[in-house]
């Protein structure tokens, strides 16, 4: 394709509201146009990696025997009431009236569309297993739309749900969109995850990430340096790699605790103040938090766990089956449990449950407040001096924690893109919406299903804020809008052009689409236009190069520059981009 | 593709609510299904039949160098408002608040969309022209949704928009559209006319409608039996070709016309009652109808025509330059403008403008109502007893009226289905929206447009409401969902469902698409669901048939039958296949 034949332009300045690379890359080359916040037009370019995309998608769903569907954007009210999602899924769902008065939504996600969609005709154990995709737009009433297409409000998605007899069958096509999963994504050939996450709103029990790796990613993720071990910071198993070093008579090996003493700590109310003040004693610190669940006339409970170790919510949500996370006491409610205001809380002689993180037990000793105003306890025992009414895994994993998976593996914290994500969902979406079927005995059963998605629009983006440099964009192989980017320098010369083209039609003919820059622009504009561009592979035909019989060859990632014959410029760019492509 | 492995059904009844033959066919047969009123799913064959005519789209614009983008379907307010639109669109532009309270609607057309993608990047006049397509999904808050995919509220559309330097060069791309539709519906091999259409709100000067000629189409079309020429029945020019026998007294060449004389028609009202009072008169009988502009304070006029036409309003709201039809005169008004009350109205001695369709003009004489209760007036001569202030075409053509392109031709009525259409729309919009390019010689001027749509989803439904027979859909080649339908008879058959996959492998070599009818039902059953589905080319494999080495060939279309040989079956069926694409 030409330059001067398609809609192409490209930006010096990204604008101000574009909070990141990628975006701003996009912007800048046209990629996309913002036509309001988190709504864009593709640009012929942007819409081709799309398209790509979606190809290597289709491709390997289909090979696995998925079936594609199409379902509409605009849901009614009632639908989404069957599931009780119309209220529960908050306004992030947009809602609205039609001109007869009748509401309805722009859908977020299809559960309840496809479910409807099958229901009367999945009637029999003969109709199941069926797994159907769509490739569809899809939007979502974000308060603040930010980072181009990673968030936007309109965005286009796979999504997929699987029906299946029972429940080893629904893991069984689980396993199967995991590996399709798996399979997209080692062809975009770009660093990602596979993280045990939090099912969240969607709900579920069995549920993967599929996280793409840049820093500019929103979700925080330790992965290990020795396994494919990856989880959501929020779920993730916190275990100690590094006993706490002990002081002198507590080496000793027998286990001589004196009785807990009161000390005054005036004005030291957090923890880093009391290190500061008492480094010695640092190692066994140990703090009380309060927190209750989210919802009226709650019971305060208490959590204990290591000065430096940070709280998780999403664990206690879980461990306590909350459907929020739990909230923070006020301080009037820790008042009324401890009778001292939050500083000097410790949880001797508490009324109200405990737990205790399993960080604190390794401690022979710990220090904690006296629920007295300026003073704490120290030589407090665990089990002589209060007791726990649960002992778990309640804090944040952080950086140099175990590997789960392999114990002589370290966890990091990385950030990650959310691209992709499947769900085992059971049957709560087809028991209320009495999607079942008739066993061979004539029983009548719930369907099991699972929801698997991909985010389109939101990947080609965030492979681009992994794969950039100073200069622009470096697309993957797999998805990049044109492999080859010739630019011609001298336009004028009729035969330049006429050898671009040519190769353009050679190139085609195996497969490698190619842009000609044929705008009358000066050297320096085309090269900056083609790394903004990224394409892999640049080639540059010069009267110069010409006259001597080569071109240039630039590939775009290591700028490697080679001379090529002209009469070899096929069989090489075929060569080098093979070689890229490794 | 075998039908146990995707998710195909098919029902006995159509649905009550399923208002013509096309849309009972296609929800029998699960192509679409309804999840509210005008919105659908479309299920794996649906969908099939739309990406097939979505490639036969894509393939005809990128051919003439048009670009593909895609714009959102979210719209905000500002944008609509730049061209008055946001009001004028009326309650079928669905317009919602989100949870920030800012307006933004449903794109149901994107002039305004596309104009703001372009107007900051097409500057100079180096920039144009330049065409751009997309094919994305719209919504029209339809009142009352019908038919199926062809008045639903959500459906899929090819809209392209032109941008040109100026009116000569706007006309070639509109051209190049029309050229290019030609050819698209061209492949479809279905019966279609180009016709003349009113522009109605979209605007503009030179706009033609693609329409499909369907019994239920919902426009009322006017097509020649010997040139090209179709149009709308509402635009269509009127051409008498039988001039009316006149009696005896006319033919003698003198045109002896005496004075006007009154006759008294007690009760006789309409034109029905004349004629049937005073057959001789018929031919001469006129009609004075009376009309005002919708806006408040306007003038009456009257319209005289022969009692057996009809006025047709969008005519004279074209002569008159009116934004809407004129409405009917009350009966009050009638009567403050001509003393009397409808029925005995006339055009003499009025005091409002009086306009005279051309069919009058033939008249000798004519008899009209003498604005005077329960009398006529006869031997009135046009130009002695009265004047009209203009003589025009006003009238609705008929079937029998003269092809205006040939006076050979005669046209008759037809129904149509509108599909496509092409519009010219000079600046209307560009003006508006400051759409501007610098000339050559540095001067600003403003960009000309077109604009041009495919109902997308509308089309594959309405093929459908013309190829048809009582069994079921007769698919055109070129959109059909699947080319080869294989009945496997004898599903236990390991060797039958063995051949069946061989042949669908060596038939999607040549491009041919297979589907394979594997389930395990009575024959009867197969060939039914066959037939409703009706794809171009059926193969039936039994134990039989196969016992003695032969395959059944059954051609949708026409029922015809044929033994083939096992060892024939696929350059046959490519035979066959080539034969009905004829």
């Amino acid at each position: 394709m030409k330059w001067s034949q398609t809609h192409l332009y490209t930006l010096k300045e990204a604008p101000s509201d574009a909070d990141i690379l990628s975006q701003q890359l996009f912007v800048r080359a046209g990629l996309i146009k913002k036509l309001a916040p988190g709504i864009f037009t593709f640009g012929p370019v942007g819409l081709r990696a799309l398209r790509k995309f979606e190809g290597i998608i289709r491709e390997e769903l289909e090979k696995r025997g998925l079936i594609e569907v199409l379902m509409p954007m605009v849901h009614p009210k009632e639908l989404w009431e069957e599931t009780g999602r119309w209220t529960k899924m908050g306004e992030g769902l947009l809602k609205f009236k039609n001109r007869n008065g009748q509401w309805f939504c722009l859908g977020a996600t299809h559960e309840e569309a496809i479910t409807d969609y099958v229901r009367y005709e999945l009637q029999s154990y003969r109709d199941l297993p069926k797994n159907f995709f769509q490739i569809q737009t899809k939007y979502r009433d974000e308060l603040r739309p930010r980072f181009g297409l990673m968030r936007g409000r309109e965005f286009i998605m796979k999504d997929a749900y699987s029906f299946d007899l029972d429940k080893p069958s629904a893991l069984k096509s689980y396993q199967i969109m995991y590996d399709a999963y798996k399979a997209i994504f080692d062809r975009l050939k770009v660093e990602y995850r596979i993280v045990e996450a939090d099912a969240g709103s969607i709900g579920g029990s069995l549920t993967h990430e599929f996280q793409l790796i840049a820093d500019a990613g929103e979700d925080a993720l330790m992965v290990s340096d020795v396994s494919d071990f990856a989880a959501n910071r929020e779920v993730c198993p916190a275990i100690d790699t590094n006993p706490v070093k002990l002081t002198s008579n507590q080496e000793s090996g027998a286990p001589v605790i004196p009785f807990f003493e009161e000390f005054a700590t005036p004005n030291l109310k957090s923890i880093l103040d009391l290190e500061t003040s008492y480094p010695d004693l640092k190692p066994l610190l140990v703090k009380t938090l309060f927190f209750k669940e989210d919802k009226p006339e709650a019971k305060i409970f208490a959590v204990v766990l290591r000065g430096q170790d940070e709280v998780n919510p999403i664990k206690l949500k879980n461990v306590f089956g909350f459907s929020q996370e739990p909230i923070w006491a006020t301080d009037q409610e820790v008042v009324r449990v401890t009778g001292v205001e939050p500083g000097s809380c410790g949880p001797l002689g508490l009324n109200i449950d405990i737990y205790l993180d399993n960080g604190v037990t390794g401690l022979p000793s710990v220090v904690v407040g006296a629920n007295k105003k300026g003073y704490h306890l120290k030589n407090v025992v665990l089990g002589r001096d209060f007791k726990a009414t649960a002992i778990g895994d309640y804090r944040m994993a952080k950086s140099g924690d175990q590997d789960p998976k392999n114990p002589s593996g370290r966890l990091s914290a990385v950030r990650g893109i959310e691209v992709g994500h499947v769900f085992y969902l059971g049957t709560q979406y087809s028991e209320k919406m009495n999607a079942r079927y008739l066993t061979k005995d004539q029983k009548s059963q719930t369907i099991e299903m699972g929801c698997y998605g991909i985010g389109v629009s939101r990947t080609i983006q965030a492979v681009i804020e992994q794969c950039h440099d100073k200069d622009g964009m470096i697309w993957p192989m797999a998805i990049s809008p044109f492999l080859v980017h010739i630019c011609v320098l001298d336009v004028k010369e009729k035969a330049l052009l006429n050898l671009a083209e040519s190769l353009e039609k050679s190139l085609l003919s195996f497969g490698v689409d190619t842009l000609i820059d044929d705008r009358d622009e000066r050297p320096g504009v085309k090269f900056k236009d083609a790394d903004l561009l990224g394409f892999p592979l640049r080639i540059t035909l010069g009267k110069k190069g010409f006259d001597k019989g080569v071109a240039e060859f630039v590939t775009r990632k290591n700028q490697n520059k080679i001379e090529v014959p002209l009469a070899q410029m096929i069989e090489k760019a075929i060569e080098v981009l093979k070689e890229i492509e490794k």
